[in-house]
């Protein structure tokens, strides 16, 4: 058992789970902040010079677990791990997003696709000569960009 | 308050912290196993068809937390969050590594940076289409992609 603790809050337009974007690339025009707790100020030191970040975070408003769900993107049910579902076990989510400032304890960045007042667990940065995937297959997901951008979220992991 | 649970444990050679490669870049070539507990296996259904796969787990060896550290590719501290040091507060490592072979509740995967018996906390699908970023700029990381393949560990996380 591991105990985890937020670093801070993510603030975005998103109030609910219904009709947000399912992914970064949905909402990539959509403004959000971290808002850092003050004791961690000081490890956002350096962080302005890169251009994308990492966010780890709770799914704090999904408490149960299914090991097999049906993506929004796909019609049949798929081993949670092979999705990016909140009904993981841990609910710990996962995106990359583009940072835009930094002034004291709030980061402004872009493409949020979470809701409202997550728990912001840490930040990394994307650095893309540790993160850069040359040539990938992904499985299951044949979804065009198109689709994966104009597609939002609804009820089915509340 | 957020408590975790390992789903599994990450299977290396790496048996301690000193010498071991510190990307997966830097083990292209290191093959290893996430031995997952029998009650997740259902949820590895699918994940087959992706080739690569980010690991979620804990920096199970280091429990201190430091807000600026000396980034094993520099020389100067650099905010944490800047980093991908283990010593930020929730101890959550984050890799991308290739999937190669699934056997019941065995994946075999290769690029491992992490220590033998690492809690493995969440296994994701890379999805280019979610995860792609097409330019970006990495701050303080100057390193060329040979001195991060031949860059080892050493104490200084402990």
């Amino acid at each position: 058992m591991h105990e985890i603790h937020p670093i801070g809050v993510i603030r975005s337009p998103h109030q609910s789970i219904e009709s947000m974007p399912i992914q970064p690339k949905g909402a990539a025009e959509v403004t959000g902040q971290l808002v850092v707790e003050e004791q961690y100020v000081e490890g956002l030191k350096d962080l302005e010079g890169f251009s994308h970040v990492y966010l780890l975070y709770s799914f704090h408003q999904t408490r149960r677990t299914e090991l097999q769900v049906i993506p929004f993107m796909d019609d049949q049910p798929r081993g949670v791990f092979a999705t990016r579902s909140p009904l993981r076990p841990n609910h710990i989510g996962l995106s990359i997003v583009r940072l835009q400032a930094i002034e004291g304890n709030c980061v402004t960045i872009q493409g949020v696709d979470v809701l409202d007042g997550t728990p912001l667990l840490d930040i990394k940065p994307y650095i893309a000569k540790f993160d850069g995937v040359e040539a990938s297959t992904s499985g299951w997901m044949q979804a065009s960009d198109e689709e994966v951008k104009n597609k939002r979220s609804d009820e089915r992991f509340k």
